[in-house]
């Protein structure tokens, strides 16, 4: 037989939303116009900490942060970056340039995001060092504790577990209501939030920070002006267009984004727990607590952006699926094993579905593409 | 007397060919208009070594090379960043990781680009370390050397000079037939590249690199993954329309962006000279020798982005201006001497009159602000 199995990559780009922004209600909506003789300087706000960051932006943040109730953003310093990743970094930059003991240690709970390791080795700095899992960390001295809620790649709520008065990084990338109940308004010092992840615009490489120390926010912008000498004015523009219409659109539930978003992500972790259900004892998935959302007002799930599949033998999830020309990022990379893999829930609709129908033929061999076994 | 001085910030935004962009001929074009539904994916081109680079962009970078004839694009891998200091870090990443000795030793002639030590130095990298003055280098082993061309900050012509078979980064950022006559095609292994600096784009950041050598590419993309997960696609966009209008107005004399940035930052010059040449011998700025253009087809001087104003007696220029409220960048940041400073020659109009003016009361105290002693 002729492999007609299409490569499907499922490692983190969020497009599942486009259809929203497409859709007849948006697509005039949210258009960015951009004159020739417009956003050429270096410069926002010049007296501002984050010199860089469109004072514009800063009031969309604000605005949505208000609305949703996930954080709080009073006192606090927001400093924009190409991305949260960017963002990670300069934090890492802040903390270990402001603290006497160099390099600093950084640590998270597995499993964590795999980035976090490679954003603090990869330049090999003398300012911080990767030391891996929080849970087995021992060193005295002060540290940097990464803590991820809703976690990626596992979808679990985290607070941060090593708790010796260390520094903590927040990242609440994924603490939205479509992924998440709003339990509470986080109020740490330094939190972060990406773009990417709220409505599907990862190609701005928009992400923010809020900062309670002006030190830390200082020490931060430091680092991105040296690293880029600030951020896309472009991309600036447009996500201030796009959060403000995520902040509207709260108020009108047929048009909502985040009950929108809500829909498409629980009825993805239907289909994708049916399947899960019909392979039997194959496979695993984390189950989540239901908790109330002081958003939608009611008691919800959590329904992560990805999934932290697993195989309930001893084998190679990442290898497994990869035969099946599904691409995953294996549960190695954030610090675990391999019978675990980070699947990505927001891929388009086609790849989703092929996904699922894949995943039954390593159940069922007889069972292959083109004949849909699995029906949404 | 009330000091109505208004601070002027010299220090390298260039805002100088707004002018050109607001005309009435160029108003209507190189509007940018983006759907929300538009440019939502991390990726650009899967498969391509610059997986985030738009292709389009790639495209309008070698139609502008081709056209100016300022560099060779073939057989080269285009590696897109956020402004070209994200790139010289990634390059300073990747051949550091390429080599077997390590920590690299980081060098430039002085004068220097004062952020090549900042970039080389704040994250304490063991990859790399940054040495100063190439003229005086004389460790043994491998190394990598800045070479900017026409520098910044004197705007001299540069060739490398250890020349001790080291890797060279070329930093090309004002290569470009407004600022210095096109001798020849640049043909070398790694060239950097900015949009900032051609016709004015600060606030895109956008930058480029021309890279000969896979591997070295492949590391610079490794970096830019980790660190930002690539380059806004909006700024992308928006650098393609204007780079292909860039390309377009050559081939229309009266039109072009080249001829008309030329006559401005020459007739600035100009004006600068006069006022250098009205103090006497209180000032100096360096002369530069005429050479054939080939974009222009006649023998021309160079006009730098900056200029290298010195002064004769042994002062702290820096100091001296500010105290005329004129911000400019101090010799000692670019390994030379406190009697220089750097002057953004490309602020807009009323700063760069202003500065002029201010320039001539350091020597004519009862010239003041308001009473134009300087007619352009």
């Amino acid at each position: 037989m002729i492999n007609l199995l299409v490569l499907i990559i499922l490692r983190g780009d969020p497009t599942a939303f486009q259809e929203y922004w497409m859709s007849t209600k948006m697509k005039e909506r949210c258009v960015v116009v951009i004159p020739g003789w417009e956003l050429m300087s270096y410069f926002s706000y010049k007296t501002n900490v984050c010199w860089f960051l469109q004072q514009d932006l800063a009031e969309a943040i604000k605005a949505l942060h208000c609305e949703i109730g996930n954080a709080a953003t009073e006192e606090r310093y927001i400093v924009v970056g190409n991305g949260s990743s960017q963002l990670c970094q300069a934090a890492l930059f802040a903390l270990s340039s402001l603290s006497e003991d160099k390099p600093l240690s950084i640590v998270a709970a597995v499993p964590y995001y795999s980035t976090y390791e490679e954003e603090a080795s990869y330049v090999q700095s003398q300012l911080y060092k990767w030391e891996g899992d929080a849970r087995t960390f021992n060193k005295p001295g002060p540290y940097i504790e990464m803590v991820t809620s809703p976690n990626n790649p596992d979808g679990t709520i985290r607070e941060p577990v090593v708790n010796r008065g260390g520094k903590v990084i927040y990242d609440f990338a994924y603490y939205w209501p479509h992924y998440t109940p709003i339990t509470h308004r986080q109020d740490h010092d330094i939190m972060l939030f990406t773009f990417s992840k709220i409505a599907g615009h990862a190609g701005s490489r928009i992400g923010w920070a809020l900062v309670k120390d002006i030190e830390v926010a200082k020490k931060m912008v430091q680092y991105l002006t040296i690293n880029s000498i600030g951020v896309s004015k472009e991309s600036q523009i447009r996500a201030t267009v796009i959060l403000n219409e995520l902040t509207k659109s709260c108020r009108i539930k047929s048009e909502s984004f985040f009950e929108y978003g809500n829909e498409k992500v629980k009825s993805r972790w239907e289909s994708l727990r049916w399947v899960v259900d019909k392979t039997g004892d194959t496979f695993t998935l984390p189950d989540y607590p239901l908790a109330f959302c002081n958003f939608f007002g009611k008691s919800s799930s959590t329904y992560p952006a990805f999934a932290w599949l697993g195989c309930n033998e001893d084998k190679d999830l990442e290898s497994l699926l990869k035969e099946k020309y599904v691409l995953t990022r294996g549960g190695e990379r954030c610090g675990s094993d391999k019978k675990y893999v980070r699947v990505n829930m927001l891929g388009p609709n086609k790849d989703f579905e092929d996904f699922l129908n894949r995943l039954l033929t390593i159940k069922y061999p007889n069972c292959f593409e083109g004949i849909p076994c699995f029906e949404p």
